[in-house]
């Protein structure tokens, strides 16, 4: 390497300074770090890709791109849905794919982890000692923790255990001018200082690189009893899910419409009621013999509600059977055509109104939007389904999509519950959250990154 | 009120925009807003009292800080621990106490409340819809839901159901420049954007002041059954909670030394064992027939770990007793002589070694340190007793309290664990913190309030 080629392509220091193997600017190599699950296609081509083993290494390439001005896109395991990793032209990809260090330590109840390991991992690792991590993304087998961390993400049994946020102790980040800052610790409380440590969680990579996460873990979670029900409409299912929910607390709560319910059944043929016109998939792991107590108000609320019919199981295999129908969707949907994912969400008592206007939108659109939820959380999965070949379908798609969203704003809702904002929904956050919280969140942005090198063009 | 005398004393344009009732410069009012419980000798005199009635008003107070360049401190209920709320020379003290609006939504499970409104309040609206809003500082008669949300308040229940941020679903925050930031708001998933609203909650007034919060609310606590156990050391002690922890989810876990037996016991007279070296006392509220199941878990690891007595209840009266006399710990301390509050905590495991480490200050500095804790969350209120009477007793006690907050920190601890920084904390926050996260802490700062008008002299 002379000295006339790293002054063209000041690259070549940071690959001297990290070696090759870490820092490939090979464009086949690259290729593999373009997109995420969002698959957009206006994705650039990196300027390099760095695949970093520690968190100097880290350190090492985020002070390089603030010397040079370029920006860095973070990525754990690609699996986000929002285009949050989808790789930025001449920009750096950190990957944190080699970091991938699990510690469990069962007296204090925490997993440290690096970003790079599977979330599932991190929750193998804890019941090997009979603990249990609960975020539990449906993508849980292949996302990272990092990317976990990152997108604060929630999951099924969120409705009872709630979501990553509350289970971070500590973590470690690398802000934009290369300080490793540690925040938190080995404590389940701590209220010394500012609360920085969840403002890096769900910044989506905004404010700086996850190296280092400590995360709280509670006993093994029970063997869980199950209940289906089935209703001929959206609004019994809703009215249903307010009902559990203000008198127990289901460890599972999953709401599936009739398009969805028929999606899975072509997909799975796994016996489902193709009549319905919504299910509900209820899970109680409450301790031991209560279990059978929670199981049955779950069955008399939807009983009251004029349920179809209330299927229950002790058994976690025949369980296991409704919840993998639900797993589902998300395959069963893409089998169907082209997808573009909704992750809206509202209070509750509003579902009814949010399933119906999506409905709405579908047929005004001319789309097909089946509609999944975690239903005890108010946050729902409508998926516009379309065929890319027929002229004009894209655009109705991206029409629908735009109406879903504007719709959640105006009951009060959000834009995303779980996936991030990434850059798929960047351009209608200033519609939900107004000029006043942008500003602040800009200044905030600015005072940790003032040259905005990390993740451009996500999120602000 | 002449033009002269407005321009000599400017805040009588803030009593001429807001009315006298809501705008004081009594000195026999103001002296009811300078001290908080931290009973902070150095408390000043303030400019005046603002005692707000609506956001409104907030707003054009801090704005007429921010024009003057005047500090702010905000108040709850003044029950703070740390100094807080410690009135400031020449400040103005903006109280919420009269915002006391809550309103609930049992369907969608929140409660929108006022900042004033105390944490009992709270709670009592929420049972009214069979709904329960969990955080409980022992202090939850007297404290305010605001002063909860700006300290993070933890409390008794935090072991199984999380601290004050895990219920806070939305915020507004009245910040320095007067615009009121309305953030999240009533879904119990929401990734749209940074998380502003957790950073808010905890800051202790140094970033705004809160005006309004939604609170998650859960269904209502089944009964609870109560385990006491009795041990010759506190080292047992620690290790039952470490061995129940990570095998059940006890709804409260709470740790008394033998002094702080002896103290409680001097001050009830509730037949409590003054032989013993640590008392636990421990609840489960899982539903229905698990609640004996888990205390028969509790039973067995107590009995294991060579408890001398073992005593369980499923009367809720006979269990309240025992809790009564883990919350009759403080007035029992206070009646003792005067106290320094510590509020330090470790990961559970090292719970023996703080403990072991605090007795041994005490003898080294000639000190009273009775210990009682959260001991599910590690969280623990070792309080300095002393005579103010006795010459170089306070300086003892002082020397004591920093070398308690030395050990925390030197065993990875936090110097508060519910309580917050306020001023008694503030200088060993670097030594906690480090400082990498003071700076970041501070950019965050600045960015928000330029002028450093909020709470000056608090935390940072």
């Amino acid at each position: 390497m002379s000295n006339a080629a790293t002054d063209r392509q000041p690259i070549q220091g940071l690959v001297a300074e990290l070696g090759g193997d870490i820092v490939t600017t090979d464009p086949a190599v690259m290729e593999r770090y373009r997109y995420d699950w969002a698959r957009d296609d206006r994705a650039g081509m990196p300027l390099a890709v760095v695949r970093a083993e520690n968190a100097e290494q880290v350190q090492a390439a985020v002070r390089w791109a603030d010397t040079h001005r370029v920006g860095i896109v973070p990525r754990g395991a690609g699996s986000g849905l929002s285009g949050g990793s989808t790789a930025v032209e001449q920009a750096l990809v950190i990957s944190t794919e080699r970091m991938r260090a699990i510690t469990i330590d069962p007296g204090a109840r925490v997993a440290i982890v690096e970003p790079g390991a599977l979330n599932a991992e991190v929750k193998a690792a804890a019941a090997e000692h009979g603990l249990w991590y609960p975020p539990d993304p449906s993508s849980f087998e292949i996302c990272s923790i990092g990317g976990n961390l990152a997108t604060n993400a929630g999951g099924l049994c969120c409705v009872k255990y709630g979501v990553t946020t509350d289970y971070v102790l500590g973590l470690d980040v690398v802000i934009p001018d290369g300080t490793l800052i540690k925040m938190g610790g080995v404590r389940v409380k701590d209220v010394a200082g500012l609360s920085l440590m969840k403002l890096f969680v769900g910044s989506e990579g905004t404010l700086g690189v996850i190296t280092r996460g400590i995360l709280k873990l509670v006993p093994g979670q029970a063997d869980r009893a199950t209940m289906v029900a089935t209703f001929s409409d959206v609004e019994a299912a809703a009215r249903a899910v307010v009902g559990m929910c203000s008198t127990i607390r289901p460890s599972m709560l999953e709401f599936m419409d009739g398009p969805s319910i028929n999606l899975v059944e072509d997909y799975l043929h796994a016996g489902l009621d193709r009549q319905a016109g919504a299910m509900l998939i209820a899970q109680s792991d409450a301790p031991g013999p209560a279990r059978s107590f929670e199981i049955s108000i779950m069955e008399k609320v939807c009983a009251d509600l004029g349920a179809i019919e209330c299927f229950v199981t002790d058994d976690p295999e025949e369980g296991e059977m409704f919840v993998a129908a639900r797993r589902a969707s998300f395959p069963a949907m893409e089998r169907a055509g082209s997808l573009m994912l909704e992750d809206v969400g509202v209070a509750i008592p509003l579902l009814p109104d949010l399933v119906t206007g999506i409905a709405a939108i579908a047929e005004r659109t001319g789309t097909t939007i089946p509609v999944v939820a975690h239903a005890g959380d108010g946050n729902t999965h409508p998926n516009i389904i379309y065929d890319p070949t027929v002229p004009g379908a894209r655009d109705a798609a991206q029409q629908a999509f735009d109406e879903v969203i504007a719709l959640a704003i105006r009951l009060g809702g959000t834009i995303t519950g779980e996936h991030g904002v990434g850059r798929l929904k960047k351009s209608a956050l200033p519609d939900q959250l107004g000029p006043d919280v942008m500003a602040l969140s800009h200044k905030i942005k600015n005072a940790i990154d003032p040259h905005g090198i990390m993740n451009p063009g996500a999120v602000l």
